[in-house]
């Protein structure tokens, strides 16, 4: 059973949740909109249905509710972060307009960032950059969950990557994806369907392929995109280790096996050599290569061309990146968001423990 | 059969070749390096097997022997150049020098390259920004060979990713990858061999999934990374266009099906909405992030770890990327490199056309 909620109420709530954990008011608001923008977009396992899991890390205070996030190294196109242990939700936004501000002044601008929280879904704050006509670079990593070809161990995250290029007449390019087969999200629905998962997404403790959706409860792990080697898994493993690198070596986050766990129950590996969570994030202003009439022009072409490209069949079309997620978003900020009965109940749980009406 | 010929012999066979062509001398030496490096780190499809069909592209006046390579657009930290149809061996080099000169004035460097041709191996290019203390990032497009996710038009070429990562004791991770499920040399090799090709890497002219690897012959396709939807193709074909769009809407070169063909014989697209083939570079100075000897104990601890990950089976170690390459490397380094007759006899007859011995 599913309950219909408008987005903007999601938004409230969390916005008090956040501001009653002690967010200063802008931030919680920036990161309501951060987190429900995955639940707009379609990405469930990355909305609403996580803020108690937020919460959670608060009380066990892994997570820093009123952050000082701070450049600690920067040269004209660069910096490194500090997110101070806030909600990556806030920190990620901060460090985008940073990446922003710097590709304004010098063409690009790139941030790695240490000590943060899981910041939600990449595209929205890669889709910061559109406005500025910027292209938009967003990565982070995660905790292990992600076994390297020929490994039976969880080395990655899931570690995705968003690009969002700005597009003349035409939607933007958005590309968001884990650099796995599929995401976490994908498996814990049908786990929740009681349904089987395609050969090429897990494998079970000793490193066969399966399709039991719970082996990664029983020491499996996700696959890196790609599958298995024959179809091209190293190439995931090194996409999820440049993402790892990037956000973690660069900033002097964790990296590997050590990125902290999730869920506030599980406890931190042990000898971490950095601090918090890694992201990286990226922006490069159109008109520092090119004339932005130009690109545009040219982009739009891009889109159409490749939209019009000869379907397998004709009831599906070839989609651009940002596609499905952005007809979802049309169709949830007109019509509602869908929570599932449990989602619904651990909102309005959330909702009571913090004296909020929701 | 094959032949051993050592790498020096190769390197001074080609640089021969591209003098008599017209090329100056420093640019034949540099890509004569680049193209052998591509036999040295074990990568056949793109080295002096390919030497004849750059002769080609040069007799067919689709290469330009002796070009203006030129910035066109700049800002601090990036640039758009134009290869004025130069040997991609010999641009790249160039726009990697750019990057890798605007990231040790402002931390990164971004170039994005047009009318440009076939470039090699990225890797190779890559590389010279470890010397530099930095990472190197570079891309390229190439023409159509493989179909988007649902459609059975080819639209995108194999268009790799290579990211080069500096470390301190431990080699660097060096990941250079099509964004396709196997890159087509390999495709080349079954078919030579008249061997089957894994479901996954091509789709025959319906768009089904095929063994036959001579499909793309018969208006078949090469598949993105993840091979069908299920097993996350989209995610590949997105690659595969973020590597398009960078290469060449950035920089005004052709993009999609319009990339120009490297067999001098296959006519041009109709309609091509800009100049030759594209290629992106970036260089980020590891130390506008973070100390450098920081940053390489902590990538050594990377390697490290990653390298000592439980593996499936005790006779395969987990990998780090560039670990077979350098592998292969050092080995035809000493031993030297094996030719196939046909390629031999291909390099007798080129040798023999511009009176160079060999």
């Amino acid at each position: 059973m599913e309950k219909m909620v408008e987005y903007t109420a999601l938004i409230a709530l969390v916005e008090h949740v956040f501001v009653a954990m002690g967010c200063p008011q802008d931030q919680a608001k920036t990161g309501a909109m951060a987190l429900v923008s995955a639940d707009l977009r379609g990405i469930d396992s990355h909305g609403v249905a996580r803020l108690s899991g937020y919460v959670r890390l608060w009380e066990a205070k892994r997570v820093n509710a009123a952050p000082r996030i701070a450049i600690i190294h920067e040269t004209p196109s660069t910096a490194v972060m500090d997110g101070d242990q806030g909600l990556g939700l806030v920190v990620a936004p901060a460090a985008m307009d940073v990446a922003i501000s710097k590709a304004a002044q010098v063409g690009t601008g790139w941030v790695s960032v240490g000590n943060s929280n899981h910041f939600g879904i990449a595209a929205f704050h890669a889709m910061r950059a559109l406005e500025k006509n910027m292209i938009g670079i967003v990565m982070t990593n995660a905790s292990a969950l992600v076994a390297p070809t020929f490994s039976k161990e969880r080395m990655l995250g899931t570690n995705p990557i968003c690009v969002a290029v700005p597009s003349g007449d035409e939607p933007p390019f958005v590309a968001d994806m884990a650099t796995t087969t599929a995401a976490n999200g994908k498996l814990e629905m049908l786990q929740r369907k009681q349904l089987e998962a395609p050969l090429g997404w897990i494998q079970d403790a000793e490193g066969n392929q399966v399709t039991d959706a719970h082996a990664l409860k029983n020491g499996g792990a996700l696959l890196p995109l790609g599958g298995n080697r024959e179809q091209g898994s190293h190439k995931g493993y090194a996409l999820g280790s440049i993402v790892d690198i990037f956000s973690a070596v660069l900033s002097g986050a964790n990296f590997g096996p050590w990125v902290p766990p999730f869920p506030a129950y599980v406890p931190m590996p042990d000898n971490q050599p950095g601090k918090g969570v890694g992201h990286f994030f990226g922006a490069m202003r159109i008109d520092a290569f090119r004339k932005s009439e130009d690109f545009k022009r040219d982009m739009d072409l891009w889109i159409r061309r490749f939209r019009a490209a000869d379907p397998i069949t004709a009831d599906q079309p070839v989609l651009i990146p940002g596609d499905p997620e952005r007809a979802m978003e049309q169709h949830r900020r007109m019509h509602g968001i869908p929570l599932l009965e449990v989602v619904w109940q651990d909102l309005a749980t959330i909702a009571e423990k913090f004296n909020i009406k929701f």
